[in-house]
């Protein structure tokens, strides 16, 4: 008889391993160059400011934190606060990291905050509600807020410098597009702007008359925006390294105090850091984002093995140095590098594919594959708490990049638009048919969070006979419902997705395809979701009981979509690795076995 | 920063108290005095015997099992085996427990048993089906079975002697009344009786023209009743020790080797035997059940303190001793002996309720106000891995035995027919009521299974201000719901709680009260639940969400309402554990004043 101590000791070892140790992530420089980063807590996530003198540690605030933003103009630090255990409701709060003052800004009430720009006197602040999108803008002097511009469509509000405000969009109505914005102050004036109809723009960073961002229609370019001509050309760059490789995505981008381009670029799963052109050495994983702190660059970097860092480049060096370098307790069990494949999906798609073998399985052995959400996200070779639990827990975990995944190009990324819960569904299944076929799955467990959720249901609906289980978190069921119940903001975001063609919408929920499921089903979700409500993944559980099948649901209270908080992501991990052990144990076969007996 | 290891290990340590302890219970005694005996396993029960001569006890099978029945005349054993994963529909096993040799009685199917009989020859096996209630009887030679008798009317197969079953059922239509039954097999012929109309005769024993049970009207008085000439008269018994004191309830009864009438007496929550009318001297507690084994009498023993027991009374002797004894790592953190209180309910119906301080509580400290199922049952001074878990956790425990409760006579038990939901929520908010002015209770959690679990959720609605949670298991939410769902058997069971009075059903449903609900609430629920189904209880889950409400679910898969495996009761306690240290920690105070900051 093993004992509750014996299954909860292995369980929490396990989450230990992957939570206990913090994650770091630089969030801006405020003035004086004092860095200021985020790290996971128990509620929420924490600000620390670092001074740069001594490298002292001081934290600042915790709470469910979501955009924060620095300026090297400023003490004051702004940040939105979900004060609505989950449901994306912030208020806005202004922190004078030196003096610790900290202003609640009242006139900005509740909202869901889509952006924040803040040049260390005034703040743009995008905001989605009910009606539509905002954007309102505070004085630092009174910290009085405004409303100064409504629109239908999205907007996400990103830099500003001297009285204007740059940002992203989907402006055009055209759902494959995103495009630029600026709002000018002192003339209330909006203009809509991109250089090429089409193309995605994104990431704007302003100084000055200029405007960086990158443009993207096949592949990602860096643009310089000269605001008084309103034309936009390529920077001219001295160094040529950044040519030596195909970049099919760029991170983040900006200019050092020398007025030199940096960048971040993308490439087969890893992240690369440029300055001028030059290649910069950095540890092989994904650098995530910069700032330039007087001529030094502060980054965030991340690998398989090594949760959220931060790097520093000094001025004028070609390499790069830990600031803050979280170190695991025991290193992953790996019996080899991660390795990314590609495997052809059913209809000669080619999907890059992380394949990551635990050291504790056998060959073949039961296998995860784990699917990302977004769906315009990616899993690189980065740190993950649930990639790193299954392989603790002896699993070997494969990480499809489904069609429309970011990071492998702009094309890519588009093939999910108006077919979702298709092609990318077939990804999953070759993916887990592969696993098998390779002789590297002995059983396979379907495993996403979010769209990776939706993901994993569909696929188990689709490919019964290849699952040994699923484990769907937060998860879309039904997106008619999911559609109605949606703001503005996730309305717009379906309605991209689906691109017109909402008569697709029945045939591509999970709902709709419960009689196919067979293998036992994990759904996690939390209470306050307000991107994927709960109500239409209980109406899911309800027609999956009527049928009879295998599954389990467990609510995790008082959070909402994002779990970036460990008090929840160990609810979220004590959930998955329990169901798998009975999975494992496999009752599925046991029981059989009791019927015939 | 807690760690989920300390997280756990609180809660492991506390759940491997109350399990990794295995209880004994008696079921019989088979042929050559070999006592057949039970265990709790992790994949359900254990049988096993134990050997007269040199007490060596030995394993037979391990699984689901339902009834179990021995005989003097026979080395085999008859059980009901649940195959269907807790849906309780059962085979019928007959098992030889000296040649090991096994027999799936295949003419038997699969059926939701409500009783066995075995004289050592043939068994009579009442079942429930969709059609009704049915007698099978199985003939051991060859062990084909026969369908004999068929009724609407719900049966009980008790006892069997020389071709004759007796049995009890509710045969006169009256909700309150339980009759006897008689059935003749050579002649085929089922014969209703009862000593006095209305009355509740329960517990038949036969030994050949003999029927030794209890009737009960007001109190419960042991008759034998004549079968030849079918009149009933009490017993005369020597001694008059069992005078001496009110016994509310008599719980079991039999005749000694000897012809001697012994029988277990309930008063005030304790259980006493008493043989020939000589009260005999068994620790203090509660004495569950008995079987005469050749001139001894052997005996299910437990009380709060103790896991269930095996005791014995030898021949002649006045005083019981342990046959087999299990022992708690460490004892109960009681700060006093339980206590039985008597509280006045608002209509005045004083409720007897247990009240075990914690050691580890302050006063007032965090309280449990545990609701039993049933309705008709009752903790007495009993051990129950619930009740302990609490008080090892560092809560205190008060346990209604609200009206409807067995133990306290007749009457208090049928104050609850055609007024389920009424009085019985009264008497439960009542004791939180008095656990709170007594200065007993800081924070009060409700928390119950089955009945208990409706109780909890009604109470919750009814009265939102005491409570500041809630961990309701496999509630009732919606009784229309529960009974259109349900089998014959509780189709009558819901049928006799309303007892006409259909149209309480809403009124008295908790899915009709969900925006009076206030506190967190956790609720548990077994999959395959046939007794409670799960739809209903998804449905008022929905309801929470919509309403807002703080709540978490979390289903047992591969289990059905009768949670007596292992491995069932360690999900049971996590969840409940869990559950309690975020209402503990307190999360609806704390996000108060993130609200308000």
């Amino acid at each position: 008889m093993e004992s509750s101590e014996e299954e909860l000791s292995w369980t929490s070892k396990i989450i230990d391993s992957v939570l206990s140790i913090k994650g770091y992530a630089v969030e801006g420089v405020a003035e004086g160059g004092l860095i200021v980063f985020s790290a996971r807590e128990d509620s929420g996530r924490s600000l620390w400011v670092m001074g740069k003198s001594n490298g002292d540690k001081v934290k600042l605030v915790e709470g469910y934190i979501g955009y924060v933003r620095a300026s090297p103009r400023s003490h004051w630090i702004l940040y939105s606060l979900d004060i609505s255990h989950g449901r994306e409701s912030s208020s806005l709060v202004a922190l004078n990291v030196v003096t610790r003052e900290k202003v609640v800004i009242e006139g900005f009430g509740m909202a869901r905050v889509t952006g924040i720009a803040w040049d260390g006197s005034k703040a743009g602040v995008t905001v989605s509600t009910d009606r539509g999108f905002e954007l309102r803008i505070v004085d630092s002097s009174s910290w009085v807020v405004e409303d100064v511009y409504r629109t239908d469509r999205p907007i996400f509000a990103s830099d500003m410098d001297n009285g204007v405000l740059v940002g992203t969009g989907h402006l055009a109505g055209d759902p494959r597009s995103t495009e630029l914005f600026l709002y000018y102050l002192g003339e209330s004036r909006f203009v809509d702007y991109t250089p090429l109809r089409g193309s995605t723009n994104k990431k704007p960073k302003i100084r000055s008359n200029s405007v960086l961002f990158i443009n993207s229609m096949v592949r990602d370019e860096i643009l310089v925006l000269d605001v008084k001509s309103m034309t936009s050309r390529p920077p001219s760059l001295k160094y040529n390294d950044y040519k030596l490789m195909t970049l099919a995505e760029l991170l983040d981008l900006g200019w050092t105090s020398e007025g030199k381009i940096w960048f971040i670029g993308k490439s087969m799963g890893r992240a690369f850091l440029y300055i001028d052109g030059r290649k910069i050495k950095t540890p092989q994983g994904t650098i995530i984002n910069g700032f330039t702190n007087n001529g030094d660059l502060i980054l965030t970097y991340t690998s398989f093995n090594k949760p959220p860092s931060i790097l520093i480049v000094k001025r004028g060096k070609s390499e790069s140095k830990f600031l803050l370098e979280p170190k695991l307790k025991e290193p992953l069990p790996l019996k080899d590098k991660p390795r990314l494949e590609w495997i052809e999906s059913s209809d000669g798609v080619r999907v890059p594919v992380w394949v990551l073998e635990s050291k504790m399985s056998s060959r073949p052995g039961p296998t995860i594959i784990y699917i990302h959400g977004g769906p315009w996200s990616e899993v690189s070779d980065e740190w993950r708490p649930i990639v790193s639990s299954m392989l603790y827990a002896g699993f070997n975990v494969v990480i499809p990049n489904y069609r429309g995944s970011t990071g492998y190009g702009e094309h890519y990324r588009r093939l999910i638009i108006g077919d979702p819960g298709g092609g990318d569904v077939e990804d999953v299944i070759s993916t887990a048919s592969w696993a098998r076929k390779a002789g590297l799955a002995s059983s396979i467990i379907a495993l996403g969070y979010s769209y990776g959720g939706y993901l994993t249901l569909m696929a188990m609906s689709k490919a019964p006979e290849l699952f040994d289980g699923g484990v769907a978190g937060a998860a879309i069921t039904d997106w008619r419902e999911a559609y109605e119940l949606s703001d503005a903001l996730f309305k717009r975001f379906i309605e991209i997705l689906f691109n017109g063609k909402g008569y697709l919408m029945e045939e591509r929920s999970p709902v709709n395809h419960v009689e196919m499921v067979k293998a036992p089903l994990c759904i996690i979700h939390p209470l306050n979701d307000t991107r994927t409500p709960l109500a239409p993944v209980l109406k899911y559980a309800l027609q999956l009981q009527i049928r009879g099948k295998m599954f389990e649901i467990h609510i995790i209270p008082g959070v909402g979509h994002v779990l970036d908080d460990n008090k929840s992501l160990r609810r979220l991990l004590l959930h998955t690795l329990l169901f798998l052990k009975t999975v494992e144990l496999p009752p599925r076969h046991v029981v059989e076995e009791v019927i015939e007996a």
